[in-house]
């Protein structure tokens, strides 16, 4: 299995799992995160791409998986998702490196997961 | 003097005595800094909404009051930034409510300015 | 006007703006954070000291202001507060300090407001 | 060897291995951070849940499993320990549900280990 | 009265204060964190440059004013100063660039106080 | 092969990887970074341990491995190195320890490669 189907699989056992425990106010949370990508004043696209650079300055490896999934699904090609990745170099410093190799990782597997 | 103005100018009088000091890894950053919202696979108005997701969750009200003029500039709509400060807030969560505070007042500013 | 009261009538200045904007995902997000420290399975009390450990560790002067006001109104106690500090503290390291002098402050404040 | 086993394992080799190169400060410091969960004005139960949600909201992944199993051994209830994550969760927005995934799972670790 | 001045004369009250509260983990915390800049295997000179950059790339003004004016007491001259600045902004991004125009600005006053 | 050995094959390998993107930008940046290390009004030697101290306060294991191996080959020593761990645990807090665990298995590797 890939690292791409690993972390996919865990996501949804662990948000299932979440969801189970049944507390209202992550629930809640969780519809809220759901609802800020949708099209709205700005496009889902453009947002998942926001979402995305957030996730690399904030430096989280499981958010960027995740974005990179959704900003691929969305349409936006490789050398437009490399400028947002320079964008979050600039912003976020030597410090987003470790995460920058990671996002290009995950960019180059699903470009091939897609091709297969 | 309104906010905004003493903001702008500060921060040119400081960048100015920055480049005085001539260090050449300081002036290659502010460079590449430039650089990086430039027209180029992605349109410079996305990069400046990238940049302003970016300065929202990583909590820097300096880095929002500069880009939020800039996206003006750009030609986002305020519809199109609350959406964009919607992202931010559940990327960064409620520790970024003073600066959504800030950011509505300084996006406030610069339609009166941009009025008289 | 004393540094809470100006926080606090600019606070809600900013907030009342926020809310006219009428982003729906922004308010959702604001009735989920005041959600968040209600009476539950864990009591309001216990969450408000929760939100104030939060704010300190991440360093956020406006949020530490809120928490600390809802504190004292909650009913902890100084000796009770400053221990919370103290943990804040040793999680978050010596870059916390100037929020701890900063947290004192308006903790002597709040009384000295409470007693006039 | 479950994962709260290797993680509970590595975090004793390591913190005798810090302990034997003798550092003072270093040393100063780990007695610091042990003493600061003691009961004194707060009681100690109280103190193992504001260092878990200090360490969630800081996102680490080590100090969430260490205050989590602090924190059951404290008496802290599921109900009541969700309430902290949604706290944490709130405050730090969904760049902290990473980490929710993780607490719940080690939460349920715990309770499974309690019971064989 | 100048920037510097104020901020001197407020970091010592707000010190003072907390000694006052007589907090043990508190008093404890600030020995150590006094101890950590002493000669030792490394010299104080290097531990203050040391504290300088952590205090930049964690954006923390009051923390970079205050290890600014211990690195020029130690003996850094400007161009070192600058070179240590352009670390941090490598490491943490333009972010930083508001932190690096309050340490040019900082460091500008430190050199008038100590002419006049 | 040992974990240093798997990590900087692999940063090798996502470095070129990045570098074949060729976007100007990043590749720009990485020169910066480079660049930022060499001996200039500051000593590189010196500089190692800046970008030490800086990864470990911001907490990237993977920052902390790279400038380990570049401060073990610039001379320094342990108890050198101990004295800047301390430097960056005071001031980080400890949320810090699992980044110090990981910093000190990582100088012990390096230390017995050197030796076989």
């Amino acid at each position: 299995m890939s690292r791409l189907d690993e972390f996919t699989n865990y996501r949804q056992r662990m948000n299932d799992r979440i969801l189970e425990i049944d507390n209202l106010g992550i629930k809640r949370f969780f519809n809220l995160d759901t609802a800020a990508y949708k099209d709205s004043a700005l496009d889902a696209k453009t947002k998942e791409l926001l979402g995305l650079t957030a996730s690399m300055v904030l430096r989280c490896n499981d958010c960027i998986d995740y974005h990179i999934i959704q900003c691929v699904e969305a349409g936006w090609k490789d050398e437009e998702l490399y400028e947002a990745f320079n964008v979050a170099l600039v912003v976020g410093g030597s410090i987003v490196i470790p995460h920058l190799r990671h996002a290009v990782e995950t960019l180059d597997l699903c470009r091939e997961q897609a091709q297969s």
